[in-house]
């Protein structure tokens, strides 16, 4: 099969940074090899700085981020638990499908998509849930929350949170915000193909956890034998097999980040968003996502009245190799997302999006 | 971290063949690419022909090989339904752990380990389980057992079968056997890094399957809308972010197995096997597992009375570069396990393992 190059300015995956591919292509090793656990360990130790945390239960699950959802509510809810869920968007929604799963009464707080979670709805919509659960950055409307405010009033609560988007895109302080249970992704501003979902949890949620949950591949009370949790008595206990290559990648992509330097990978992602997003104004577009709300690295844009959304996004794919992505759930056809994340967090990724988006827009005859 | 390159000689993962290594260092692909879904649909198709299958619902699932076991009975297994499992090893005990936490009542059948699965105590354990659930091969044990026979014998049950280890290494017909649900790993004899788990269900069982299962992630009704159903339709829709690099090296590993033909790869594993295990014993060493039922692809030998199993280890991996594994569960210290898996299983790699082994065991003083 022929290669295809694309610039991925999608809601993820993104180009994962280069650093990152050349880990794949290295000689791969067991997973029970002395250097790959150091490698794993290192992997962990880096995932703190990216998280803001000190958990020694910080993880790269052996799964896409989806799975580090799943992991949330399995090990942290049963039946009958209630279990607040912010819903802003698709990702709220598929919380409350997992946590259901779970045997959880779900109390949903519905938002209109586009707007950032209601804090004061949220944390009054039950008098005392075991868990609270929110999307930091909702990937379906490029909105972001406020989960510091969140964390602030949550009370007895676990606030259990999905960083997929937002982990080394924005400011994410897990501890100091009060985060109980975490999941992320590598694809999107991790800047690492799709694979894994690291995943943090505090001793106070884990001293929480169901006992032995539904799920057997992750259950964090077996996956602690492996890693985190043995680290330094020298005793790894085998659980499954870990996705040597994909951990050799994050553990590079993490690298790469950490060396310039997490505050300025925040700003860098700052800056191409803001590019993005005064160049779609600027060309008379309107943006989705309310303002002062939005996601620097994930850019939500309304398709104009009249234009055909899979038009132009064929148009950027076949002529520009340009992928961006269509709206999510009932704006599938309304609205665009266009991602740049990781490795594409660069003003010049910006100004290639907002040509080819108006070379696009010419094409199919739309005017400002 | 230095490059440190190893001969992968261990129950896995092995050495991946070269194209599938190649493949993840190719510029990555959008999971709703065009490109994407035609790549996936052929890795379908392959995984098809390796699992000896026309199933439409065979797909690779985003995690390792532990988690197509765990899809494999939450979407088969429901509260109290009978689930009888042929137990002659560390993963048939896996099993029954994993369809306890969906709510079977398990029935273990017991083996000693080392010896293949006595097909008609299975079949009489119960007499109308819903499912009968066997490992094709061992990866405790080495051990290879008759999965035509309890296909032959199941009567209304379905048949769930582990394939991890035999997959694309020994023969292995899915459809002709009886097999009606079976998961497999991608970093044994498939000769990929781990991160898949190659799977596969028959109507008959997807008929049968339960409608909401406990896990979200590996929810067949709803995976069925990305991959497989949707072939042709032109429409899929979203679940979550396939692992597109480790889907785009499965896809090359395939490609590579299929082209050299899937008999002259089993072929390539039974010449690798014989002259390992032959050579073994002509070293005074003595094989675990039961004759007549040894894989080719992972040899399991005694440690010699008075050898320091982890010691041997040690001057493999440290003076040679090669891995080989321990025993497990209360064979750790008592059995190595030698695999010649996928792209590793040729003669030269026995000889290498041969020669190295004989000279780890004169360093610790060894003489047979």
């Amino acid at each position: 099969m022929a290669l295809v190059d694309r610039k991925l300015f999608g809601p993820g995956p993104g180009n994962p940074y280069p650093e990152a591919t050349s880990a794949l292509g290295q000689p791969l090793l067991g997973h029970l090899d002395p250097v790959f656990l150091s490698l794993m360990d290192e992997t962990c130790d880096r995932l703190r700085t990216v998280w803001g945390t000190t958990n020694a239960r910080t993880i790269p699950l052996s799964a896409t981020g989806s799975a580090g959802m799943e992991a949330s509510f399995v090990n942290t809810v049963s039946d009958g638990d209630v279990v607040v869920v912010a819903v802003n968007g698709l990702f709220g929604q598929r919380m409350c499908d997992v946590a259901a799963r779970c045997g959880a009464e779900v109390v949903p707080v519905e938002h209109e998509w586009g707007a950032p979670v209601d804090v004061d709805r949220v944390l009054s919509a039950h008098p005392s849930p075991k868990v609270v659960a929110a999307v930091h950055a909702e990937t379906s409307t490029g909105v972001r929350s406020d989960i510091a405010a969140l964390g602030a009033g949550k009370g007895d609560a676990l606030l259990l949170v999905d960083a997929v988007t937002s982990i080394a895109g924005i400011e994410l302080r897990a501890d100091d915000w009060g985060i109980d249970v975490g999941y992320a992704g590598t694809q999107k501003c991790l800047g690492v193909a799709p694979g894994l979902a690291p995943f943090t949890i505090n001793d106070r949620a884990f001293a929480r956890r169901v006992e032995k949950p539904q799920s057997w591949y992750l259950d964090l009370g077996l996956l602690g034998g492996y890693v985190g949790e043995a680290s330094g008595s020298g005793g790894r206990t085998y659980h499954h097999t870990a996705p040597t290559a994909m951990v050799a990648s994050l553990h590079a992509g993490l690298g790469r980040i950490l060396e310039e330097g997490l505050e300025n990978v925040w700003a860098r992602h700052a800056e191409a968003g803001r590019l993005l997003q005064s160049g779609l104004l600027e060309m008379g577009l309107e943006l989705f996502a309310q303002e002062g709300s939005r996601l620097p690295e994930l850019t939500t844009v309304k398709v104009p009245d009249g234009v055909d959304s899979a038009a132009v996004r064929k148009i950027l794919l076949e002529r520009h190799g340009i992928e961006i992505g269509a709206g999510a759930g009932a704006y599938a056809a309304t609205v665009w997302r266009i991602g740049l994340m990781g490795h594409n967090a660069r003003p010049d990724a910006a100004l290639l999006a907002l040509a080819a988006l108006a070379d696009a827009l010419a094409e199919v005859g739309w005017k400002p």
